[in-house]
């Protein structure tokens, strides 16, 4: 049984690509990455391959034993245990109990906190100099062999567009010590709680590749444990560097628990929404006693980041009355509600101190939510959402003196010309924390294809310097999303990630464009699809209208058929100018009627399908 | 039989709208425009209807008889002979043979072409200060009448974001004489050969709403009129503003001809295709006399505008020797052979003046083809491609002297950072002419999503001043688009051009985002699905969650559930503020606590499926 209910999750590795470790032994740091294996044709390219940074976990890996009762290889405990800070927080794991006919995880690990209150975060070590295993992890995933790879494509390395606006991006590569430096100025944010050893280390910062949140999660119960896990997985597969469980139901826990104990990923939660299932959604009755209990919990799970509307406060919300739109933040409208019935400060803001000193024993970031976002073209850039995002500045202040991660959310809805400021002013009243944004939606009109109307806002954030860009599905603002709609979503952001990376100039970036360009050009469809961030559908398109194999391998394709192929008439021009050695410069000049002569007589006939 | 086979072509009106007509009788002017009905619910909305700008053709008309073998109703013909400048050409129209099986299209009228090699052009009229009833036409469709918008919806009409980058729109609306002028200044084109009476007048240029441009075409031989005619009706319905007939092929002349006497659309042509099939696809044996017969020959069917490559001279293509994907334009790369094969000049280049005096006989359009276009993110804004421009600026003047209208054609790949000087060098070496851009894509990576990485580009070429956006599918680089990709291609771009026009600042379009975020707001699910881009699915995609019918009503959706619906919390905190008249600054800092009492009290359940 347990054999067939593991094939509910996705194993098998990505088209023409194998996992691969990168280690550093004496740091005891093994890195994964994708490699996409070139095939043999094509004068630049003999038996290469090329690496892709890769989120798709030990499942893409065929060598891993994968037992989901058991979960992830627990790969950080070592150096957390290494560090000698922490120490049983006492409480035991899994307190809910699963759902009738699930057997519960299998011997759940006891629950780590900070010794007597101290700081176990990232931030505190590189405050102190300190380079950890996490961030020597990051530094090599971050530049994704690119020294090696400029060895293997030296001439498609040279060509580079890359402009640096919205980043400095190191120009020797990412450093252990450039993260380092990057997380003690609070300019980038490595999630990873002491109790979700599973997670592989990535890191959120705009001098760094710009990443993409996936949020799941269920709203029945009926799920099984594959399934949850499944949702996890998928995401990640596509590229979703961390994933919000966002789920709500009386088995929020417990799959809370699923999804932790397999997630290659780090993993946000908004507490609020346990909170509130706690209280039978009454708002009103929501506490500062029961939301700590709450986070406690969800900490000692392992959850990396929480979502915390703190900056919703009682002044701000009239500023929200004359909206088109009210408030359209869930967690936004929960504590907007709970201020205005007892008419009291956010509770959240008036106990900001005891939730670092809180989320600096396990190291949760936090991830100070943006309640008061606009949710429409109209709402934009209003008082009401500055209003917020100055007291996120004041929180972040804090924040760091208590040495906890922080980054920032962001919107939203905001039509282009409105975009740039968000960013410019996140960054000043911020203290420049890493923006992670929704979107956001450039028009409202499109319902139905939302991840397209947001993926044009998020290309630009991530260009203006956001860090990682939330993503939105096909169904937003109409339904849940389906597997489908996860994979559309996911790959739509990545669009916009890539193309923000190659906007701030990001070398690794730009090489992956040129190795597949170049594979285009030649007419190598397989290294086409495989380098593509999704091999089977682009390769499931091109064999709707040329299905043969034999087509895989012809110089033209069904678009224009032989006769119209530019890429062939090209390589013909080309071809003539080499064989007759003619330069850039004195090609034409020079008077060549006579090899024009030579080329009529000469030519071949366009089709040629070796 | 006739009558099955009209069910080829779809007929069905979009969900919740009727077409109706804004006449100017005096003029004999009578504009197709859309009615989206909305529902009685909300407070700001009666039994009111929202008017949308629509590109839909009669089709979508129950009212209009249609019958693809007699052709749509010839409503310029009037204007036309008024003026008085044209006679028949003598030609006869329709010159090859129809399939075997297929009827030929029904009474062919007889082409018509300037009396003694006079200009017939918008461009001629508007220079001498002219309004015709096509820019008569223009001004109201464009205007989508807004005054009456305005006056429905006063609340949503202020609620305006704009800048007016990329744009000086015209501050009370678009006038008749703004729209003269704007030709006249050749910052505009208004694109109607005299023998494509059919079609309903549009316009492109900055200083309107942003266009989109949707390309068909059969490269098989199988296909029946239907057929033919349903592809251009299919991307009309979702909003292409024009198609472009890439057809190639034996038939493509009786295509052709078919597609003109039904597209309600301007329909442009890359005529080099059609002298190449001549040819027998030996760019080699292509010359200058040819190539006119074929350009007469579809300028007497009425082509709207012709796509001539006519700036890739001798001299530049060395330049692109060292390209990453050298020369990706069909027709770039089929003069760029006729070039080097001859050792001559470009004879569109050579030939100018008198391909002019061709165009202006019929005001047939240039839209100068960028035949060095990159065709990489490596090989953007290079030297091969900004040469070019400069030819097409040159050529621009002659063609503005010779009162031919004129756009530019544009890139095709280009990374985010780089897509601005597109623009700007256009705008400067083109003497202001419509920029019209291919995507452009702002990454290479992602095949089978191409009209998202390209969307991306496209809304921000847009919002810097593009006039008018040609498509991309999901197919593109991998094979031909079906139905459902033209679908996909055109909404893309529609999202793309409408958030363009957001962030320039134009009214209408902001105002059609404010009427679905209240209807958004209000709940009021089918006004947010009929205000949408593509109703259809917007709907599709709420019912698979939801499908029942008085979910419609409901107060929440399937995302969040009522219990964690922030807009129904919104609503509720709204109300209350209301109910006691609490205004946007006394409402909390004069003491609640005894109305937050009061509000803990009367609560309501927050689920309310009325």
């Amino acid at each position: 049984m347990s054999d067939s209910r593991s094939e509910a999750v996705t194993r098998r590795p990505m088209p023409g690509s194998e996992k691969f470790y990168v280690a550093e032994e004496a740091k005891g740091v093994r890195v994964a990455m994708r490699r996409v294996r070139l095939t043999e044709s094509g004068d630049d390219c003999g038996r290469r391959a090329f690496v892709v940074y890769d989120t798709s976990g030990p499942y893409s890996d065929p060598a891993c034993e994968i037992d989901v009762r058991r979960g992830l290889e627990r790969i950080r405990e070592p150096w957390i245990d290494a560090r000698r800070d922490t120490e049983r927080s006492g409480t035991a794991r899994g307190l809910t109990e699963p759902p009738p006919g699930e057997a519960r995880l299998a011997a759940a690990a006891p629950a780590l906190r900070a010794k007597g209150g101290r700081a176990v975060t990232q931030l505190h070590y590189a405050r102190r100099g300190e380079i950890t295993p996490e961030m020597e992890y990051v530094a090599i995933r971050e530049n994704q062999q690119l020294d090696e790879m400029r060895r293997l494509f030296p001439e498609l390395a040279r060509r580079h567009r890359g402009s640096a606006r919205g980043a400095a991006l190191p120009p020797d590569g990412v450093t252990p010590a450039f993260v380092r430096d990057e997380i003690a100025a609070g300019r980038a944010i490595l999630p990873c709680n002491i109790n979700h050893p599973e997670s592989e280390p990535m890191i959120i910062g705009r001098n760094f590749l710009v990443k993409v949140n996936a949020n799941i999660g269920s709203s029945a119960v009926s799920s099984s444990i594959e399934d949850e896990v499944e949702k996890a997985v998928w995401a990640c597969r596509w590229g979703a560097d961390t994933i919000m469980d966002l789920s709500t139901g009386p088995d929020i826990h417990e799959t809370r628990e699923w999804i932790l104990r397999n997630s290659p990923v780090p993993v946000g939660t908004v507490p609020i929404y346990e909170a509130l299932e706690r209280v039978g959604g009454r708002a009103e009755d929501l506490s500062w006693e029961l939301m700590r209990e709450v986070l406690v919990e969800q900490a000692e799970q392992g959850v990396d980041y929480f979502t915390l509307h703190a900056g919703v406060l009682l002044r701000y919300i009239p500023l929200t009355a004359n909206r088109l739109t009210g408030i359209v933040s869930r967690g936004g409208s929960i504590m907007a509600k709970w201020c205005l019935a007892h008419h009291r400060e956010n509770f959240l803001y008036t106990h900001f101190e005891e939730l670092c000193e809180l989320m600096r024993s396990y190291d949760v970031a936090f991830s100070l939510g943006d309640g008061l976002r606009p949710g429409s073209i109209a709402d934009a850039n209003d008082a009401a959402q500055f209003a917020e995002l100055e007291t996120l500045g004041e929180l972040t202040r804090i924040a760091r003196r208590e040495e906890v991660q922080v980054m920032i959310e962001g919107p939203g809805h905001v039509p282009m010309q409105l975009i740039e400021e968000n960013v410019h002013r996140e960054l000043e009243e911020c203290l420049e924390a890493p923006f992670y944004t929704l979107g956001p939606l450039t028009t409202d009109i499109a319902p139905g294809y939302d991840h397209i109307a947001s993926a044009i806002g998020a290309a630009q954030i991530g260009w203006y310097g956001t860090s990682m860009l939330c993503y939105v599905t096909p169904k937003e603002h109409l339904g849940l999303p389906d597997k489908d709609d996860v994979r559309q979503g996911v790959i739509a952001y990545k669009i916009a990630a890539h193309a923000a990376d190659l906007a701030k100039g990001h070398p690794a970036a730009q090489l992956r464009d040129n190795v597949l360009s170049q594979a285009r050009f030649e007419f190598r469809w397989r290294d086409q699809f495989h380098l593509s961030l999704d091999p089977e559908t682009a390769e499931r398109f091109h064999d709707q209208t040329l299905p043969a194999d034999g087509a895989k391998r012809a110089h033209f394709c069904s678009m224009c058929g032989p006769r119209f192929c530019s890429m062939q008439i090209t390589q013909e021009v080309r071809d003539y100018a080499a064989k007759r050695a003619i330069g850039e410069h004195d090609a034409i000049s020079a008077g060549l009627d006579e090899k024009a002569a030579e080329f009529r007589a000469a030519r071949e006939d366009v089709v040629e399908c070796s």
